[in-house]
């Protein structure tokens, strides 16, 4: 069984121990997650594994990062099966907060990327991102890893970690893990677990338009308009997609593509399948797995 | 002599040796500067000594916390002099970054804290602590010292360093070091050093007006309203302030203090004189030096 600890004190005594010993060369693997793990996960997991004498996984539903109205209450939680899972990835350590541990007062910072965290996901969840920066930043000081591993799949928030880490030089390198797929395409999320049957097949379409986007680029199609378009049209196709919140394409510094789309640009899109929200997103360029 | 590094990746290799040596207990004590020490600098480096095996002062001006016709441009600079008093007061690493070494490129992130960021220095200079949070945030990440020490001369700022560790759970223990004033009051600045003989000596009568705030409290006096007056009266009854931004009194949680003021709380004044702006404070139930 991996090693749990509840306290943020705990841990830092034993990473610190750790980290010194053995020459001062450990290094810390650190996955951050808000538990449920998935198949996604287990990869994170796994790259940490590879790359580092000890891996951490953090299992924490963050409140901040949560809006009014959204899914705080009811997001799935199972911290058993989450440590089955860590077992049988070979995980060392789990840290599991409680939210007095975590936020014995609340916090009071704000921290914004203008262009960033006011845009696509930021635009449609104001004050996500200040959330996901806050305790991003809060495990990394009580973790203090060497690496620290984020999916592609919140592509937005990898985008926002990363100009974290560089604009206050944070010693922690970040690595972005491809998006994990179920077989139909549907990425691999803890929200998956919302679907009702029927809407778990509809939720298909969302893959299915990330490769047409893909299939129009590979074959010559380069205005943005048009890509955008045909896959808004593709969603709305299916009935039990009930709202398309947005349909973009971004460069690689994040700003907004509206003219000709180029090789590395990715297409994001957030919808709902009845009244569970998704998000996924998809880089030019790639090939279907 | 002290060691000098100007650079991130080599502070960072030298301390991260000397941290886990000595079977992991060396401690490291930090005091950021922005150069042209004086003697409450010596007070802060003096501090550091008494409780840490090694103390590291960086020597840098931020120009992410100058606004537009701020005087980043004119603001003193003399490496050459500061490293002498570094070395005559034992520090042993003194980290001088370039602009490039720190900040290759601009970074977007805005940290604010409502109700803290945004009131008095803040007020009167937007983005001001932004800047501050960032360069102590990017220090705290390239020293990673165990203790930090701040003088409470710049009040607000130390507020906003507290209120910073405590929101993203940064292992840093802030030290509060007391105003170091000269031997008439003046509190001691780097800024001092803009004043011309007649600005200088007119200067006195902030602490005076200080003083005399306490004088009022020690009395029984003890509405909010009064004791401003007074102050600004007296600010104002010399002739070379040519404006007074604030005089504003602050309860311990940093909340404008509008009624009764009690002892502990904080009396705050920005001010001109001549052209040279300063500032100071005073906790009520203080004794004068």
């Amino acid at each position: 069984m991996p090693k749990l600890f509840r306290k943020v004190r705990e841990i830092r005594n034993f990473l610190r121990s750790f980290r010194c010993s053995n020459d001062n060369s450990n290094s810390i693997g650190f996955v951050p997650t808000m538990g449920y793990l998935h198949k996604g996960h287990r990869e994170l997991i796994r790259r940490s594994k590879l790359q580092n004498d000890l891996t951490v996984v953090s299992i924490y539903v963050n409140p901040l990062q949560f809006g009014p109205g959204e899914d705080y209450e009811t997001y799935p939680r199972d911290l058993e099966r989450d440590l089955t899972v860590c077992e049988e990835e070979g995980v060392d350590v789990v840290f599991a907060p409680t939210d007095d541990e975590m936020y014995p007062e609340k916090p009071t910072i704000k921290i914004e990327i203008p262009g960033l965290t006011d845009v696509l996901e930021g635009a449609y969840r104001p004050g996500h991102f200040s959330g996901v920066a806050t305790v991003v930043l809060k495990l990394f000081n009580i973790i203090q890893p060497d690496r620290a591993y984020f999916g592609e799949k919140d592509f937005q928030q990898l985008k926002v970690v990363q100009r974290l880490v560089k604009d206050l030089s944070i010693p922690i390198e970040i690595v972005p893990v491809p998006t994990v797929r179920e077989e139909d395409g549907l990425a691999a999320s803890s929200r998956n677990t919302y679907l009702k049957e029927e809407e778990r097949q509809a939720a298909t379409v969302i893959y299915r338009s990330l490769l047409l986007a893909q299939k129009l680029f590979s074959s010559g199609t380069r205005n943005a308009k048009d890509i955008k378009e045909a896959v808004l049209r593709a969603l709305l196709s299916e009935k039990l997609v009930s709202k398309v919140d947005y349909v973009e394409i971004v460069d690689e510094e994040f700003r907004i593509r509206d003219d000709q789309v180029m090789e590395g640009d990715r297409l994001l899109v957030a919808l709902r399948v009845g009244k569970v929200r998704l998000i996924d997103n998809w880089r030019f360029g790639d090939e279907a797995v």
